[in-house]
């Protein structure tokens, strides 16, 4: 798969119609949700930077990741995420952060942990940050344009002002 | 034009026969290089961390890059690019970074520095970094896929190493 046009587009306007910036956060995807974020001419309108922290140490020392959290539950789970995205916000000029941490294969998979889990962490500056997993399937690059469109489609929903009832 | 795949494994080759790490800083590109260099398996053996620095903001937080050095010369300048790579190289524990701050079009553009128009910087760890500006034509696409063509291009050269005259 790849990642549609129209998605990229739609996270673009609803970031834009907001007036929030977005600030990502990438270890399996390598800077790819970053990458599609600027895609669209005006794209300082929408996005202030992104962090790719692809190694630990990048982790640890770019976003404030504890080691002992990576240490104990690893750098694809629930409490790297949500660190990795705590960190992206704390350290940027944005109102919405991403982060997504996972095993794109083709190595790397475990039992509890296979190829295509993916955790993501979203942030929006005033509330709780909260992480999701994911699973999906195919090669290195279906996993990574999935994770990617996952990213874009709850960032759409995360910036869409509250629908109001009529 | 897209960047040939060719090319970005013979950059992750150059590499890792060369035992070497990379860390970019990209501004244009929002993150494309980075991407490149880990749409293939095994990438943590040579990719160790990207910045994404979109806005000034993040050119001074994340890399170091003096904001008077961006208000006097510009973003889109040699002493940007040199500040950015340098930067990148200090702030990571890779043994070679490249950074690019350019104007991909289609707005932004101005008679000395028109859409198209990137500065390269290069660093390998103990040797002065140094800085190209080179002109790419076609629209925002097409100058994106020539810079991260571009930057792979030199990471391949400047990664393999010195020749031995037979």
């Amino acid at each position: 798969m790849t990642v549609p046009a129209s998605l990229v587009q739609s996270a673009a306007d609803a970031l834009r119609q907001r007036g929030w910036h977005i600030a990502t956060a990438e270890s399996c995807t390598g800077g790819m949700i970053a990458a599609h974020l600027t895609d669209l001419a005006g794209s300082s309108d929408w996005f202030e930077r992104g962090f790719v922290t692809y190694s630990n140490a990048a982790k640890t020392e770019l976003l404030g990741v504890p080691a002992e959290v990576i240490a104990t539950h690893g750098a694809v789970s629930e409490p790297t995420a949500l660190a990795m995205v705590a960190g992206a916000l704390e350290r940027s000029l944005a109102q919405i952060a991403v982060a997504v941490t996972g095993v794109a294969g083709p190595g790397g998979g475990s039992a509890d942990k296979p190829v295509g889990t993916v955790w993501f962490g979203f942030a929006v500056r005033g509330q709780a940050p909260f992480a999701v997993r994911q699973q999906f399937d195919g090669d290195r690059a279906s996993v990574r344009a999935a994770t990617v469109a996952y990213a874009l489609g709850r960032v759409v929903d995360l910036t869409e002002p509250p629908g109001v009832l009529v």
